[in-house]
């Protein structure tokens, strides 16, 4: 369930006009913005920035961009966009990243349904002018391409059909190919790549059963290598994207500094979605409220504006 | 252009019935149901398995099935379905059949557009409950999985920007490519399955006015496993699928005894589409009329049938 919460009834045209007064003259009113953004759900803001343009004759995403600055300026400028669109800029900013973190592409591709991936191959044409798989193609190499082009590209079967008979060969598969270190990863992207997730889940489960160990510990026994980090994330992704997420909020507010780009993602992507039952499976492994956790680790209007997503009444 | 002739007005109840009298009693009435079904658009030939659904409680293409025979049914089941549901169709035949002929995969991959490919996958999910990757993927293997796989995954931009030193810079990455035989066929599956047609074509340009030699010449004379085999047929696909289309009408009447598989596949295929300069390339090349060509190789109500197909008027 959704965190967000969101009036049934607004009106653009009065969110837009309250909009304009608190980005106009000296320093932006982050309250103010708050107080109406950090409540519209995606069709409402779309709406907001249509009523926005014809009143003001102004992309309002460019006018917060130049008001708003910093932490909450970036989390503002992801939330605004219609999902399919911030995937797209979250997988670009990723390829262009200089660290070449590909988290963010296995995540997009793996955490969404088939038909949300398209979506937002789709709005990669429409903002790059370029195809998503070609971006990433052009800057990876070997097994780790393939594997990121294999998932990206990917529109999986999404039926609930289980063939286990398939589950436990391709199970075995997997065993052997992982024994076999870089040899036969080939079987490893063919896997990860088309079988549905329904199918997937099943595998990895036949695979624990069978070894008395999850095949993503296997993984990392095994291999540290980029591919092999890839292909360990898309099973986590795969498997159960709430417990991973977990992972990701309690990782980027564990380190010396908070990790804001990846704590932004989760709260922005899931709020939504599903970041309540986040939230409880965050709860369960760390004792602390992920509010209480996020309130501590950041502040000023970046700290309204994600608590405010979060679901916090005002 | 079209070669089919549909009336703007039908009357798919009226058409339904017709259709009725004709599959009815000894024999089905062959020329009653080329005068109907030979005559109207996909839309249209929806309609009419509706109406027939709704007015005799009997799916129409399974009734025609079991009536009609030979070479004559495969092209009415072929031609009756939506485009995107035949594809479908084909694409599962041709991964199934035992000469493992990728043909049908490259074509379907690179002729259609990115949409219509794409609505190609999602009537497969429908038809199969499996994705069409998937399917590709289990079998085949190593650069030749890596190279179809990737085609029918990909999503590839669609707009008519051309990047001239980007077109450069990869016709010299695929001569290179070529040159090295198989050890750099990353690269040509890169290139192949992700960049636009449109620059894709600047590519082919580009390799030919460098070298002196159209890259499918180069391809051939450098490899005949079946990698450079369907290599070679995406480019030619991409490059003008209507000349593409030319030669694989003109190999099947070449051959002793008619090939009519890819006959069928070729006019039902494209007679909304671009049959009329499919026919004119033909023409240009064999100085013979493709009716004629046709008319000559077959015979009955197959031959009745691919000729109204081909705008042949009553």
């Amino acid at each position: 369930m959704a965190t967000l919460i969101a009036p049934s009834n607004h009106s653009p045209v009065e969110d837009a006009e309250s909009l304009r007064k608190a980005v106009k003259g000296w320093g932006a009113d982050g309250k103010a913005i708050i107080a109406i953004l950090g409540h519209r759900n995606a069709t409402q803001r779309t709406l907001i920035r249509e009523a926005y343009q014809n009143l003001f004759q102004e992309d309002l995403i460019k006018r917060l961009e130049s008001e708003l600055s910093g932490d909450f300026e970036r989390a503002m400028y992801r939330w605004i966009l219609e999902p399919a669109e911030r995937e797209a800029l979250l997988a670009n900013i990723a390829i262009k990243s200089a660290d070449k973190n590909y988290q963010v592409i296995v995540e997009i591709s793996c955490v969404l349904s088939p038909e949300e991936l398209f979506a937002v191959r789709r709005a990669y044409h429409n903002k790059y002018k370029r195809c998503l798989e070609e971006d990433v193609a052009a800057n990876t190499s070997g097994h780790l391409r393939q594997l990121l082009v294999g998932l990206v590209s990917s529109f999986r079967y999404g039926g609930s059909e289980i063939n286990a008979k398939l589950a436990q060969s391709e199970a075995d598969a997997l065993h052997e190919a992982i024994k076999n270190k870089n040899k036969s990863n080939d079987e490893i992207i063919r896997i990860l790549t088309t079988r549905s997730k329904t199918q997937l889940v099943a595998t990895f489960n036949r695979y624990r059963d069978d070894h008395g160990i999850a095949i993503t510990k296997k993984l990392s026994d095994e291999g540290s290598d980029e591919f092999h980090k890839a292909a360990n994330l898309a099973i986590s992704c795969i498997n159960d994207h709430k417990k991973y997420y977990e992972k990701v909020l309690r990782n980027a507010m564990e380190h010396l500094g908070t990790a804001e780009d990846a704590l932004t993602r989760v709260i922005v992507t899931r709020a939504e979605k599903d970041l309540k039952e986040i939230k409880e499976v965050y709860y369960k492994r760390n004792s602390v409220h992920l509010e209480h956790a996020v309130a501590k680790e950041t502040s000023g209007d970046y700290k309204k504006f994600l608590l405010s997503l979060m679901g916090k009444e005002e």
